[in-house]
This record gives C-alpha cells, structure tokens and sequence, in this order.
C-alpha cells in the first residue's frame, strides 16, 4: 500500500512539489493548514505528513515550530529542500503587455516586487489566500490578469506559463520536514532536531549548553528561539545538529542537556540533506 | 519644541499606548506602516520613531529587526514594555448577550480565542487590518457586534467597554524600541542591541563568539536568528547584552567579536527596563 501523506495544500502549492520530490509513489492528500495537515497523522487519516520550516529569505515559519514545541508528538522523519521558482501564469492566448492584474500570495508578491515594478508598473496587485488559489482566481478575472505560482499550476489549471523565474532574489529555497510517528534509523549521514528550555535567571547557561555540542566535536547547524509564553524575556531554544540521536557522542550530550535544562524535546533525528557549521 | 514621535498609526494602537507611556508630552504622528514611521526620522519629518519589536506570545516582530539589520542606519535609544490588556468594546447600549459579530485583527482574535468560545460560541469572527480599524468597523455594523481592542479605543471612538482583560493568556507583553538619529548616553543600567553574522561555514564560531560575552560576566538577554538571504542555513544573529557599548568590558568584547564575525552592526545601547539571563 502506497504511503498516505497529508500535506498544506491545495493541490499546486510549493509543499506538494516538495512532497513529490520525497515520495513520488505516495497518495498525496492536501489539508488547508498546517495543523490539519499535522493533526491528520496524529489520527491516523494519513501515515506522514511534510510541512515547511525554514525559508531562506523569511525565515523560520514559526507555526511549524510552535506545532513541534508545543502541540504534536509527532518526530522529523525526513528533510527535503526545494528551490522556489516562481511562474508568471495566464490563461491561454493572453499577451504579457495587456496585463492589468497579478493575483498571488502577498509573500510571492513580495519576492518578486521589482520584477513587476519592471515589467507590469501600471498593474493591481491582487492579494490571494494561496498561490494555487490565486490562479484560479486569475481564469475567473475577465480581464487580462496573471498570477504568480509555482510551474505545476500551468498543467493543473490548464493555463500557460508566460515567464520562468520571476523571483527577484534567486537563492529562495524552502526546507520543508515530514513528521511521522517515528523518526529515521541511522544512516551514517544525520541530523537531529531538538528544543530546551531553561526555568530560571541562569547567566551563561546557554553559552554551557552549547559548550556541551562543540566540546563533543557536534557541529551546531542553527538556533532558533521562541517565546515560553510564559513571561517576555523567556525563551524555547531549538537547534539542529549534525548526528543521530543513537551516536555515542550526541547521546553524552544530550544526557549532559538534560542535567542542565528545565525541559528538552527531542523532534527525531533523520537523514541530513542540507548543512552548515556555526 | 516637543518632540515628534512617529509610530504604528492608526490612534488607538498599543504602539501609540506604548509611545504616550515613553513621553506624555511628546507630539505623535501616526503612520500605515513600521518601514513608513521609521522612515519619517530618516527623512527628519519625526524625531523618534516607537515600533514594537518583540511579543511574549508571538515572539520577535521579524520585520522591526529585518529593517534594523538591512534598511535603516537609525540607532534603538530606547525600550518600552507594555502588558497587553485586550477589551471587549461596542456601540453604547449594546447587550453583551445579543452580541452576533466580533471584529479586531486576526492576532488578538486568537488571543481571546478561548474567550469568545466560551461567551459567545455562535458570533461570527470578522478580521480588521488593525484593532482601531475593528472598531471602526464595528461602529458601521448595523446590527449587534463587538470589537477587541485597547482600552483608549473607547474613548477614541465613543463607545464602550463591555469587558476587560478578555485575553487569555495574562502573560501578554509587547517590548517596544525607540528609533532615533543617536542612541542613549551611559545611565550605569543599560543593554546593547547588536547583530553579527560569519562568512563561511566556522564549526563553533557561535559558541566561541558568546563566550566573549559570558568570559567577560557580561550578561546575554536573548538571541534571535534571521536568514542572510543568501543561503538556506546562513545567519545574521541578533543579541540583546547588558551595558553600554561605552562600557570597558562591552568595549573589549565588541573588539573581540569584530575579530571572529564578518559583519558587527550595533543598534545601540539604551537604559534597561527589562533583563533576562541566558
């Protein structure tokens, strides 16, 4: 039986692409929010679930993060890295010079503000609640308009690509995770995902933690930090590092952790695809 | 002369509860947006811009420190934290209880979510771009509704508080920055706001870099991580320390960070309303 995996849909969306290019064989069922997509794997409806975490132009999506700290039991089985492509899309036969409108989610339409400044000054933007959805927004327009979205529209909404790579800045990559009710066995090649949070006042107790990763030779992949919600100025540090929950090493560590820490979760350790040092 | 303080228009806002609690004598001028209000000081139309940079629910505003770190050279001369009390406004003789529709912004909307579940179960949501706008739009509602906003609205606006404090969570903060030309002169009780980031991949460089401050006894309030936009896994961070950067030791630990990071930026070093240890 095929794997069923949930993902923040709908169809067309930048997350199913980057569903596909996981499991090309899976049934791929979209949910319209991350925690639905999430909640789905916690139900049993579906047996994984890929969300994004991380783009490299905006940073951490916070939702997900939040999810993983506070509202899942669900583990990172596994990473994938897409690069974003944004398309100019139009119906059929429209000319690129006539075009009035561009529908897109406000985020696309930011990531590409100077390549519509350029070639479309005159046009509205229009803001959708997706990219998938601006497009069908865009074949309901009688006018002549476009929309911003990823290439896999033009075959689903049977509309034309008019331009490839209208983003401005071409590093935009999403890190997207899918979460399971298991993380990854060994592989050689890991990365573990964890978050801690300390109870009290303590000077230099992040600086000790972190000593406790570099000491060992782990390297530390990135550090996020998120509000307790308890009280401003109290933090959930999460961090990534390379290595396998079940290595000798990040095993010491994470036991040294646990000694200083108020609370840490570990999300899963799983095969690293994308790394660096800091 | 007062001074002129821009701020996250329009009145009503908690950034304008936030820049009356700064200076009560102060002129204030409201403006769209956080990029527009700061842009008023470069431009000299304002002396000060307040604009909030950190929640203790929802965590740092990461447009406030993508313009610190990318598009303004003005220094934070100052903090203001502000506990976030949420009302429940409507039209004079509104019964609580006949209540259909409640506007406000969708973020204090899932602030009193539990709130508006457990008063009013059947009320259809309405998302406002601002809780002032909320109001507003409540005031133009033909029938029975209500809005969520601060308490100033009330009077702003003429109507009235049917409920205070409808938050659900009490431990809801907002930490303000005041924006000027110059930061703050040393009052013996300061922080110092700074972002650096590394070239290359440096394993340990992070840890090597906060031990300059923790080597030192000088004290680490927060970090936060923002991407660089050139690369998924690449970072500028952003600290919060004790001190003044005119502070000997603060001095020396800037020099040594200077040394290891390839960029430094300091924001600036203000009087201290609020600490944390890390």
């Amino acid at each position: 039986m095929s794997t069923r995996i949930a993902y923040l849909g709908p169809t067309g969306t930048y997350t199913e692409e980057a569903a596909l290019k996981y499991d090309g064989e899976a049934v791929l069922v979209p949910f319209q929010s991350i925690p639905a997509a999430i909640g789905a794997v916690d139900d049993g409806k579906a047996d994984e679930a890929v969300v994004p975490i991380e783009n490299s132009l905006e940073g951490a999506v916070t939702y997900t993060l939040d999810v993983l700290i506070h509202g899942s039991m669900l583990s990172i089985r596994d990473e994938i890295v897409l690069p974003i492509h944004h398309c100019l899309l139009a119906k059929k036969g429209t000319e690129a010079r006539g075009i009035e409108t561009v529908y897109s989610h406000p985020q696309s339409l930011a990531q590409c503000r100077s390549y519509l400044e350029k070639n479309f000054p005159n046009a509205s933007l229009v803001a959708s609640l997706s990219n998938s959805t601006a497009v069908e927004e865009m074949k309901g327009d009688g006018a002549s308009a476009a929309a911003i979205a990823g290439q896999r529209n033009a075959e689903i909404y049977d509309v034309e690509i008019l331009e490839r790579n209208v983003e401005d800045n071409p590093n935009n990559m999403t890190r997207f995770v899918v979460l399971a009710k298991d993380d990854h066995e060994r592989t050689g090649v890991d990365k573990t995902s964890l978050c801690f949070d300390f109870s009290d006042d303590s000077p230099g107790i992040l600086v000790s933690v972190l000593e406790e990763f570099s000491s060992r030779g782990i390297n530390l992949n990135k550090i996020e930090s998120r509000p307790t919600r308890k009280s401003l100025g109290r933090y959930i540090f999460l961090v990534d590092i390379d290595g396998h929950r079940d290595d000798p090493d990040v095993k010491d560590a994470l036991e040294a952790l646990r000694r200083q820490a108020s609370m840490v979760k570990v999300f899963g350790s799983y095969p690293r695809q994308v790394s660096s040092s800091i």
